[in-house]
């Protein structure tokens, strides 16, 4: 086994493009390593050159077919390619199901490609902040895009793939009404809207419907300057790629100036101090004989919060 | 329009069981009205008798029309039955988009039966804090039976689902890929399963399938007293309630003791305490001035949260 590196030594690694030091960098990003904060740090101050796209949709979108082919047409025109794919998973067993992406394996051998996948897990609001820093390590070490894959269906994913430069919201033909009022849901934070599998015969009715809802005041209607376009793509016929990474290069161009990084920071900024800030009441406190009164309906929820709070600061008052 | 009336003054009305001063209550538990905080605690101390089930299941599952089913049943039996039906929604809009529940219609009519819907919104920690403050509401108002039911994707909608006393899981024959992926993630916090549309030809399968799942160590293997049933049930030929409603009884009689409670307090406590702190910590700072830095990359996420606690706690100090 390979010795610990210690993290700020992996930084110069990682500007190089080592994929073993990137990959370090991560594992202790994603575990939240107390060592490797201050060079995480670091590795933030250096970021901010890759173009960071989040592609969301529904479970059946067909997304993750179509990150692999997007990912595919930009690495042959030259770019290189980082995906962090955030997978749905147990958030009692910690274990990620979709981890494997077999489906990926083609892509595997090129080292213009990189792809990782994190399971959501217990730590809402912690897999924002480290799928974040997982970005960060990837626009280091040189990738020219950057792809945060997510399922849209939980608060957090859905913020996670807002917080890139550039939203793309994947729906589909042929889904159910959960799924499509999930859908709905979603459709505001789309700065591009693609409609996938366009080789099957209810797509146009599904590009006619999603015209219809934007128009009824679902979905974001842009900044002033960029009116969120609707581009069906056939991931299986191969048509529509072209259009998509023209958007998305526009989009870049006119819509990720000085308002959306200003955003994108201070949703950042929220969700590291949040994090943290839960981190040291969690480890601050043991809830076991307030939870034990509560349990025996001698107190109630709200009034045992509170005490745990003023306990929490008091604490502090003290360290 | 009606006068207001103090928070405290409609728990009278509540515990006779008055729909206008229910639905008020739960109206300001929802909005996390401060008047109402005192009369909510004690609603909580009142509370505790109802029997309080969790039902989630993936979207496409069938999960509506089995607790219409399911509660149409028990009411048939004399039970009284409230139902809290969490949606899938916007983060952005607050709208709640099945919150009609039209197809409820034909329940209503019945003051037996009580049916609210509860839009997720923004608030993840803080939507788990107020609708189990609508369940004990419904609890001191008589219902002997409480549904929740959760669409089983984002963390926040299983584990209130997990806070119930018995806690049922919806699968159903037919689903794709990614559903099944997130079916496999939920399938844990079962105390009973139900696999719905087993009217279907390919319902067979998945009962098998799923039965395997379990095997393999997916989902729980229970308490010791308790191994979770694998119950088939169809909504359409009107099937499998019979046994439904027996697991559910024995359940309730076999597992719903100290230890359940326990846990159930441990989560409410955590809950609440973590969404009164997070308001706190959102109310007390502008974070403009260090997004700001953070956007201009002259600083890095973890230092400014760690200033910004700095702050937070300062402020408190001085209070």
């Amino acid at each position: 086994m390979a010795a610990y590196v210690p993290s700020h030594e992996l930084i110069e690694h990682i500007e190089s493009g080592q994929v073993w030091a990137i990959a370090r960098l991560i594992t202790r990003a994603e575990a939240n390593v107390p060592e490797a904060r201050e060079a995480i740090g670091e590795i933030y101050r250096k970021a901010g050159r890759a173009h960071v796209i989040g592609i969301t949709g529904v479970p059946g979108s067909g997304k993750s077919t179509l990150v692999n082919k997007l990912a595919e047409k930009l690495r042959r025109d030259g770019r290189t390619i980082a995906i962090v794919a955030i997978d749905p998973s147990s958030p009692y067993s910690g274990g990620s199901i979709l981890g494997d992406r077999i489906r990926m394996a083609d892509l595997v051998l090129d080292p213009g490609i990189f792809i990782r996948s994190m399971a959501t897990r217990g730590a809402v609001g912690g897999m924002a902040h480290s799928a974040l820093d997982v970005v960060d390590i990837l626009d280091v070490a040189g990738f020219d895009t950057i792809i945060i894959e997510t399922v849209g269906v939980g608060q957090d994913e859905v913020e996670i793939a807002h917080a890139a430069h550039t939203t793309v919201v994947v729906s589909a033909p042929g889904l159910g009404d959960e799924i499509q009022a999930i859908k709905a849901g979603i459709l505001e934070i789309a700065d591009i809207h693609v409609v996938s599998k366009c080789d099957r015969s209810d797509a146009n009715r599904c590009l006619t419907d999603l015209k219809m809802m934007l128009k009824d005041g679902f979905g974001s209607s842009g900044n002033g300057h960029w009116h969120p376009p609707v581009i069906g793509v056939s991931s299986y016929e191969d048509e529509g790629f072209g259009v998509l990474i023209d958007a998305l290069a526009a989009h870049k161009k006119n819509s990720t100036g000085p308002l959306r990084r200003e955003n994108i920071a201070r949703f950042r900024l929220s969700k590291a101090a949040e994090t943290l800030l839960l981190e040291e009441f969690r480890n601050s406190l043991d809830i076991t004989a307030s939870a034990h009164q509560l349990a025996a309906r001698k107190s109630d929820p709200y009034s045992l919060a509170m005490s745990l709070i003023e306990d929490f600061k008091k604490e502090n008052e003290n360290a």
